[in-house]
């Protein structure tokens, strides 16, 4: 058997390995019962270790040897380059980590989160530092065994988004931070800001959401044949390859449901656009966790909040809720599109929303450079939110302890949300370009041809392309916030008046 | 690390494999989109090939190598010489099957079951001989790998029922065939014999059914906080330690799911009661398969057809199907305990149940021992059920196709179906003795007494004792039929008015 062939053995049986952790998963989130949380974590634990030893195996190693010799790779096709050098680098960043520091991080991340389901629900911050500290510290000495490019906290971030630095992060989100607070600083100067947001007053049957979102997630191309739409305290997506699974959550006072939808089925659909050809090879999964956002973000907000997919949705919601009808389309447009500074990151509309990732992005490359310690983490969080947004929040749970992430060590992925809007915006202005007649198609509800370009550039490639080069290919272009900016510009500015 | 606690560690990790294969079927079974088989079947396949890798690799062979050295086994206490036996038997087992024997096996199982599914579909049995012949070709290979006592057949049923043999099949099997169907001669010479089965002009709403179901496994002692019931085609239960699932079928026309949910929920609350201390070890699982079935016939038929019960089960039923009120608690019974011979093995009542399984172990004996063919086996099965039960299956789906076990070489699986109604009787004879108000508690809908015998007693042993000698230990002796002959000679004695 060739070196390559052994290679993508070895990579087939890390896929099912995923693949079972998925649905682990998502298994956790939406069917355990509760008391097979302490055998699951053991379950994932143990899964874990094998993936670790199978990736990091002297089998793979001798592979990846013969491999990256000059003579081989050069004769390789470069479908075949791009997997060698996919799991070369997965290889390397993983190999030099002990399994020692493995098992200490899984458990820290473990305790950690059960922390911080503690601390979140009391709102009490203090309960949640020293396991904030651990998770840091870990995640620390695991950087330097992975390596890095210019400092520790880009070996974390290579985890999300392959070979991004926080030179180059801050290099979008400087320009980021103060273009969106000027904005928004503008609309809140305007007295005829507030918008009742999905039209508040009303209550919404959940079983009829329920309906409505299977048929708008059928319309717009998500596969039920391979996959799922089930409901989850926080809707997510897994993607196991011929099985894609996304959830959604329904609240009676809201339509948010049908935004939430929008976004996992974008999510789904790139999972559901992966070539066959390359899924179980080590470039058979998504770009990176950014691309993977501009995929959601597109359908949910480019798709979802555009002014000509209303022609489409505003009739389908007062089919599915006659009282919708007195509301009237325009109103309706503006009751999804209403920007107003607020506490929670997943409740933010799409200008203010990037604000919350900035934040959270200056924190924790503060915590890994030593510039800010994770007691300090409060306090900085009240600052920033005052300055970006002009809030303070009181009570932790409104503030630093809102979200997951840290709690389990992932230090490296708040970026990835924002970094998925920006590159969302920059792909549809190419888009806009080379489909003339896109905003007919939204409004006429045929959503195929935006698909199909999709699936086109983007699903079908998998991790052939990583985000820098993708992104060139797509718009010729390094990302730059001017794209996203000129669409909130031109949006909002037409909606409040500016 | 002592050679035991290293054994205990490796065997975690299998368990933690096992409990993900688990969750994968019942996935599969329950929730999974279609277009998800191809990949399903792939996951399957990689981490049976991970677990047979890690039970049969060289650090699992020098752990067992030491604990089986005397002065260091003559040393553990009985329960991890019990661990060490049982990890001991598995290794040696599959340790001698080389990995491409491995992969045939799970290939022709996986071919053989698609094939079956079609050729039941179509009555064809012709289309079905070429994978029976594979997979039992395959079957007689893996035995000569596995060794056995005395003849091939037992390595296969070694594999469900750990130390019984084909020969200690027949002593108990051939007076059980004799009495059964001289029984069964009996019944059917009554004239009065036949009963409406479940009052099947009737129908039953099948969200009721439902609702009734759960209350029942409530009232019984299936813990739905560690546990789940859902539907499937074919009801079945998996056990993942803390997460023990069962499943369920509907029809509108009968009542029969009242008798499957009670019968699953016996394998759910035997997996339910394994000490947890045991978990992850090698002796944390149930005895055998056939003890398996002795705890979900106990419930299904031992508790759920006994006239005591019905002081139970009759008033729920009315008072979830008022309309049942005019049938009476007596004809209720005899509804629910209606003998008649029938082609389909799943269909069939306590008494033709073990003639059924009867049939199948005379053919698949015959197969292992080259007696008869796979091509024969359509004719003996008409054959034998003409002997049997008087009836000639014209059709082979109501014949040699209807079960799923041959097609993917589960040979040696039948016989634990009667030998878990024979465990059962024997069981419950002794049960009787040891809680003299028993029929009093299942008149009172009082399930505790019976279940806390079954956990002291059964349940929470696990697999430290292997069928022949927890038999011994619970009734003092040696598996007989005659504690089912006297029971169903008694039971239907009655109701048949012999």
């Amino acid at each position: 058997m060739s070196p390559y062939d052994k290679m993508i053995l070895i990579s087939n049986q890390l896929r099912n390995i995923e693949r079972s952790l998925s649905l682990l998963a998502w298994d956790e989130r939406t069917y355990m019962p509760e008391g097979a949380l302490p055998g699951r974590s053991e379950m994932n634990a143990g899964l874990a270790k094998i993936h670790h030893n199978i990736l990091t195996s002297r089998e793979m190693k001798k592979c990846l040897d013969k491999l990256n010799k000059p003579s081989i790779y050069e004769d390789l096709d470069d479908l075949r380059k791009a997997s060698v050098k996919e799991i070369t680098r997965r290889f390397e960043k993983k190999n030099n980590i002990p399994d020692e520091i493995v098992e200490k991080i899984a458990k820290a991340a473990s305790q950690g989160q059960a922390a911080w389901t503690k601390a979140r629900a009391r709102s009490d911050f203090a309960m949640f530092i020293p396991y904030l500290e651990k998770n840091l510290e870990l995640k620390k000495k695991a950087a330097e065994y992975m390596g890095y490019k210019n400092e520790p906290y880009d070996a974390l971030l290579d985890e999300y988004e392959p070979e991004l630095t926080a030179k180059g992060v801050k290099k979008v989100f400087d320009p980021m931070k103060k273009g969106l607070s000027d904005l928004v600083d503008e609309i809140s100067s305007r007295g005829s800001s507030k918008y009742d947001k999905y039209n508040i007053n009303k209550t919404f049957n959940t079983d009829t959401q329920k309906e409505l979102c299977r048929r708008m997630a059928r319309d717009i191309g998500f596969d039920f044949h391979s996959g799922r739409l089930d409901e989850s305290v926080h809707p997510f997506t897994v993607g196991m390859d011929f099985d894609v699974r996304i959830t959604n959550r329904y609240n009676e006072k809201d339509l948010s449901s049908l935004y939430s939808l929008l976004h996992e089925s974008g999510h789904g659909m790139y999972e559901q656009g992966i070539c066959k050809d390359l899924l179980g090879t080590p470039i058979g999964k998504s770009a990176s966790m950014g691309y993977h956002e501009s995929q959601s973000r597109m359908w949910e907000n480019f798709v979802g909040r555009n002014r000509n997919f209303m022609d489409y949705l505003y009739p389908l919601v007062v089919e599915y809720f006659p009282s919708m009808e007195k509301v009237g389309i325009d109103d309706f447009y503006r009751s999804v599109n209403c920007v107003e500074p607020s506490y929670i990151r997943v409740e933010a509309d799409e200008i203010t929303y990037n604000l919350h990732i900035a934040l959270r992005f200056d924190i924790e490359l503060g915590l890994m450079r030593d510039e800010i310690t994770p007691a300090e983490t409060e306090t900085v969080w009240q600052d920033n939110m005052e300055e970006y947004l002009g809030l303070i929040p009181e009570d932790p749970a409104l503030g630093v302890l809102q979200d997951i992430h840290w709690s389990s060590g992932a230090f490296g992925y708040f970026p990835s949300y924002a970094l998925g809007n920006l590159y969302a915006a920059q792909i549809f202005n190419t888009i806009v370009d080379e489909i003339p007649s896109l905003f007919d198609h939204l409004s006429k509800g045929e959503f195929t041809p935006l698909l199909n370009w999709l699936r086109d550039n983007i699903h079908s490639n998998g991790r052939r392309y990583l985000p820098e080069e993708m992104t060139k290919r797509l718009t010729g272009k390094s990302l730059d916030f001017k794209y996203f900016h000129q669409y909130v510009k031109e949006k909002y500015g037409d909606i409040y008046d500016l």
